[in-house]
C-alpha cells in the first residue's frame, strides 16, 4: 500500500463512511477499542452511545426507517450482540438495513475459551441475512463494503460483520471502494396482468401493501387505481413506515385481534399482495384459524417485498389506464378533545389526533392502549407512523430516538406502553444526551394489559393471584417521572384527560425530550 | 391416562415441581399463557416476575448458585430468549444449572412466518448445553424431566425446552417421573498420583481451583494439603461461588490485569488444575501473551469441572497422607474504616470489609472499582462471593436478587458499577416486589472506567472527544436515587467516605432492598 500506515479498524471506518454510513450507534467494549479510536479521528461518522444494546439496535432500526439507509452499530462480542437480538428481530421483520460491527477476540486468542468467548456467528445468524467474520486486517475494508451492500438487499436486511481484535489493530491495505447493492427486480408482466384482471373483475378486491408502497407518492398511485377500479387498499397490522394523515391516500390497517381481522377480510374475493403475504393471525389460538382470508379467496402475488414497488404500481396503473383518475385524498380533520374524566384510550387518541404536528414521526408501541389510534389520526397533519414489526416489545423509545437522530428537524412522538417501555428505558438517557426532540407518552396501565386479554383468549379462565401477579406491574407501581429524571429527561405525571391534553399540547410545542406518564 | 384431563402445560409444571424445581423466574407472553395458568393452580412453584428477560436469566443464575439446584425461567419466543442470552452466557461459564421454558407458536402456525416467528433453537444453542422443541402435548412432561436432569450435567448447564403453544394446551398423559442426573466422575488415580508427585517435588506448586472446590469444606481439605506440602492455592478471577472470610482457608485470586497475573504466576513450576483450565488473559492485547503461565511450567490436570471435587480432594489428601495436617484458617480481622475525604476504591473496600455481616452473600460486579476488595475482605465475617463469570456485564443486581430469593435469611450486598448496572436496572423492581434483603451499592464513576484503561492498553493513545464520549456516562449524569425510586427502592446518594461508611452501616442493619449511590 502507498501512503501512511492504516490499521484494519481505520480502513473499515473509512470504507463505511465512503459507503454512505453516517451514524454509528455504539455500546463498545475492550475488543472494540481500536474501532472506537478510529471513529475518533476519522471524519464523517456520528457516534451515538446507548447504555444497553437493545437501545442501540432499536435506534439503528428507527434511524434507517427514516433515513432510508443503514446505520452501523458497534457491539461487544456475543453477549453484546445477544442483548441486541430482540430489536434486530424487529428490524429483520421491517426489512430495515443495518450493519452490525461486532467485536471478537483476536483470532489466535479464541481457542483459549476466555470468559467472553462465544459462538458469535451462531448468535447472529437467526436475525442476520449476511454474517461474516473477518480473517485478517487486509480483508476488513472489503468485508465492510460487502456488508453495507448486503444490508441494502433487496430487501433490506441485517448484515453482521464480526471483527477479531487483531484484524482491527493489524495493518490493512487501506479503505475499499463502495459496492453497489443489487437492483430491485421490476414488475412481472404476468402478475401485473393478473392483478389488473382481478381489479376489473367487478368482485371485491383488496390490494394489501407494506414496505415503500406505504410512502405518500406510491400511495397516490394506488389511490388512482382505487378510483379507477373501486378496490380497497390495506396495509399490515405493523409496517416499518407508513405515511398518512391529511392530503394523503388513506388505507385500512388489518387489525391485530383475530375476530376483527376476520371481519375486515370476510367479503374479499380477490387479494392482491404488494410486498405482503396472505394475512395470518399474530398468534394461534385454540379454535381460531391461522389464515385470515376466506376460503376460495383468489390470491394474486403482485410483488415481493424486494421488488421495486414504484415500478410495479406504475406498471399496474399503466395496465389499468388509471393515470387520469384522481386519487381520493384524506381531508384535514382534527378530532375534538375529549375532556373531563379519566384518561382513556379514546381521550389519548383524540389528543394525539389533534396535536400531531406537521411532518411528525409517530413511533408507536402502545400495544394495547393504541389500538384505537387510527381513526382519530387519519385526518391529522401528515406524519410517518412506525410500528412494532416483529412483536419483540421494547422498541418504542429506541426507535423514536433513532428517528430523531435521522430527522433532527421533525418532532417525534413515542406512544409507549409501560410494560414495553421497561425493556429498553435506557433510551431516555441517549435522548437527553443527544437532545432528541421526542415526546415519550407512557401509558401507565400498570399491567401487561395485552396478556390479561390473551390469558382469556387462550381459554385460561378465572386466573388466580399467582397468574395475575405475573401480568401486573402495580406492586410496586412504576414511577416513570422518577425514571426519566434519573436519566436526565423532564417528565410529568397526569391522571385525567384534561391534564393529559394540556401536557401533550405543551410537550409538542417545546423542544424535547419530554416524558408524559399517563396514568390509566 | 386415568383421572381428570390435564393439558401439556400442567403436566410440565407438575413434572418440574416433582423434579425439585421450586422457582420460576418469568417474563411471559401470549404463547406462554397456558403455562402461566398452570403455574397458577399447581402448588409448589414460586413465580417471580422480572420486567426484562436479562433480569430473569440473571436471577435464575444467582438463585441456582446459592440453592445448588436449578430454577426454571419462562421466556417469550425467540426475542424473549434473546434478551436473556447475555446472562445465560454468564451462567454457562459458571456451570450453573438453569431450565429455560421458552414459548413458541403452535406447531401448525410456525409455517406462516407470523411476526414473532424466529429460529428459537438457533438462538438457544450458543448458550445451551441441551435444546429441545417438544413435538406434542404427550411429550412435554418427559421432555421437562429430561431438561431438569440435563441442566444438572455434570457439569451444570443451560437446558432450553421450547414449548409450542398447542403442546401446552392439548391433552397430555400426565406428569413424568423425575430423571436422575448423571453421576459426577470420581478421581482419576493417575492424575491424583501426578498431582501428589508435583506437590511433593519441592518445587513451587499451585493448585488452581474453581467450582465447588471453593466451598468452605472442600477448601479445608485443600488447606490440609497446603499445610502438608507448602503449596499455593488459587482460584480464577471470576468464580460462580467462593466461600471466604474468617475461619475459612484463604486462597489467592488470579487477577484480571495481565501484568499482575503474569507476576502472580511467574514463579510457578507445577500447576495443578482442579476444575480449571490453564489461566489465560481475559482479552488479547498487542504484545502481551494469551497464556499466563511461564514457559516450561508443568501442568497436571487433576480434575475436570464435571468431576466430583470432594472425592478428588479426598483422594489427593489420602495419597499425601495429609488428613492429620491442620489447615491454616483465616483469622477474623476487620479493616479500619477510611474516613474523611472522597470515596475511593480503598475506602469502599474498607467499609465493605468492616460491615459484611455474618453469612452474607456478595454479588459483585464492580468491574473497575472492586479490584481491590479482596485484601480488605479476607478476614471479614464469613461470606459467599459471586462473580461475573462470563464477562457479560449486567448481572450484578439480577444475581443479587436471585440469591436473595434462594436465601431469604441472608443479607445480600450487590457491588455494582454504574455502567454495568444500567443494562439490567429493572432488577430493582423485582427486589422491591419480592422484598429482597439486598443492599445495592452503585459505584458512580460515571464512565465505562474499564474501557478508559483498555483504550490505552490496546495502544489507542490520546483519544479525542468522540472516543471519550463513548466511554463516559456523565452527560447527563445518571441519578441512581431517582432510578431506584422509580422502581420502588429507597436510595441515598453519598459523595464522601464518611457518608458512604454511615450509609453502608445503616443499610446492612435494616431489611432491604436499599440502594447507595457512591459518587466517586
Amino acid at each position: 500500500m502507498n501512503g501512511p500506515k492504516m490499521n484494519g479498524a481505520e480502513s473499515l471506518v473509512r470504507t463505511l463512511v465512503a459507503s454512505g454510513v453516517e451514524v454509528c450507534f455504539t455500546n463498545p467494549g475492550t475488543s472494540e477499542m481500536h474501532f472506537v479510536a478510529a471513529l475518533d479521528h476519522v471524519e464523517g461518522m456520528r457516534c451515538v452511545l446507548g447504555l444497553f444494546e437493545g437501545v442501540v439496535t432499536g435506534m439503528a432500526d428507527g434511524y434507517a426507517r427514516m433515513a432510508d439507509k443503514p446505520a452501523s452499530t458497534l457491539l461487544h462480542l456475543g453477549p453484546g450482540l445477544g442483548n441486541g437480538i430482540a430489536n434486530l428481530h424487529n428490524a429483520k421483520k421491517a426489512f430495515t438495513p443495518i450493519v452490525n460491527i461486532v467485536g471478537e477476540h483476536a483470532t489466535y486468542h479464541i481457542k483459549y475459551d476466555a470468559p467472553l468467548t462465544s459462538d458469535i456467528e451462531g448468535i447472529a445468524r437467526p436475525v442476520s441475512g449476511w454474517v461474516k467474520t473477518s480473517g485478517s486486517a487486509k480483508d476488513v475494508a472489503a468485508d465492510g463494503a460487502a456488508a453495507v451492500a448486503a444490508s441494502m438487499g433487496p430487501p433490506g436486511q441485517i448484515a453482521t460483520l464480526i471483527l477479531p481484535a487483531n484484524t482491527a489493530w493489524d495493518e490493512s491495505d487501506g479503505p475499499a471502494a463502495p459496492v453497489a447493492p443489487a437492483a430491485r427486480p421490476g414488475p412481472d408482466a404476468n402478475a401485473v396482468k393478473a392483478a389488473a384482471e382481478a381489479l376489473m373483475s367487478g368482485k371485491e378486491t383488496l390490494i394489501h401493501m407494506t414496505g415503500d408502497a406505504l410512502r405518500a407518492d406510491l400511495l397516490e398511485i394506488a389511490g388512482r387505481i382505487q378510483t379507477k377500479t373501486g378496490c380497497r387498499l390495506s396495509c399490515m397490522t405493523s409496517n416499518g413506515r407508513w405515511q398518512r394523515g391529511a392530503g394523503r391516500v388513506a388505507i385500512e390497517r388489518i387489525q391485530y385481534p383475530v375476530d376483527i381481522a376476520l371481519k375486515q377480510l370476510e367479503s374479499v374475493k380477490n387479494l392482491v399482495l404488494l410486498g405482503t403475504k396472505v394475512p395470518v393471525a399474530f398468534f394461534a389460538y385454540p379454535d381460531k384459524p391461522s389464515v385470515l382470508i376466506p376460503d376460495g379467496c383468489n390470491v394474486v402475488e403482485l410483488a415481493d417485498i424486494a421488488d421495486d414497488h414504484r415500478a410495479v404500481l406504475t406498471a399496474l396503473c399503466d395496465e389499468l389506464d388509471a393515470w387520469g383518475c384522481e386519487p381520493k385524498l384524506q381531508e384535514a380533520k382534527k378530532p375534538d378533545l375529549i375532556t373531563g374524566g379519566a384518561i382513556t384510550p379514546d381521550s389519548v387518541a383524540a389528543a394525539l389526533g389533534r396535536f400531531i404536528p406537521e411532518n411528525a414521526i409517530i413511533a408507536d408501541e402502545s400495544v394495547t392502549s393504541g389500538r384505537g389510534f387510527m381513526p382519530y389520526t387519519q385526518g391529522s397533519a401528515p406524519h410517518d407512523w412506525l410500528s412494532l414489526t416483529g412483536g419483540a416489545i421494547g422498541i418504542g423509545m429506541p426507535y423514536a430516538t433513532g428517528a430523531a437522530i435521522a430527522c433532527p428537524d421533525r418532532k417525534v412522538i413515542c406512544t409507549e406502553g409501560d410494560g414495553s417501555g421497561m425493556y429498553t428505558l435506557q433510551a431516555l438517557w441517549t435522548q437527553a444526551r443527544e437532545g432528541c426532540d421526542v415526546v415519550n407518552v407512557i401509558f401507565a396501565n400498570r399491567s401487561y394489559a395485552i396478556l390479561r386479554h390473551e390469558l382469556t383468549n387462550v381459554g385460561a379462565l378465572n386466573p388466580g393471584r399467582k397468574a395475575i401477579d405475573m401480568l401486573t406491574l402495580d406492586r410496586p407501581a412504576l414511577d416513570w417521572v422518577a425514571l426519566a429524571k434519573g436519566m436526565g429527561v423532564d417528565g410529568v405525571r397526569v391522571d385525567d384527560a384534561d391534564g393529559f391534553n394540556k401536557a401533550l399540547a405543551r410537550a409538542v410545542e417545546e423542544p424535547g425530550p419530554h416524558l408524559i406518564e399517563a396514568v390509566m
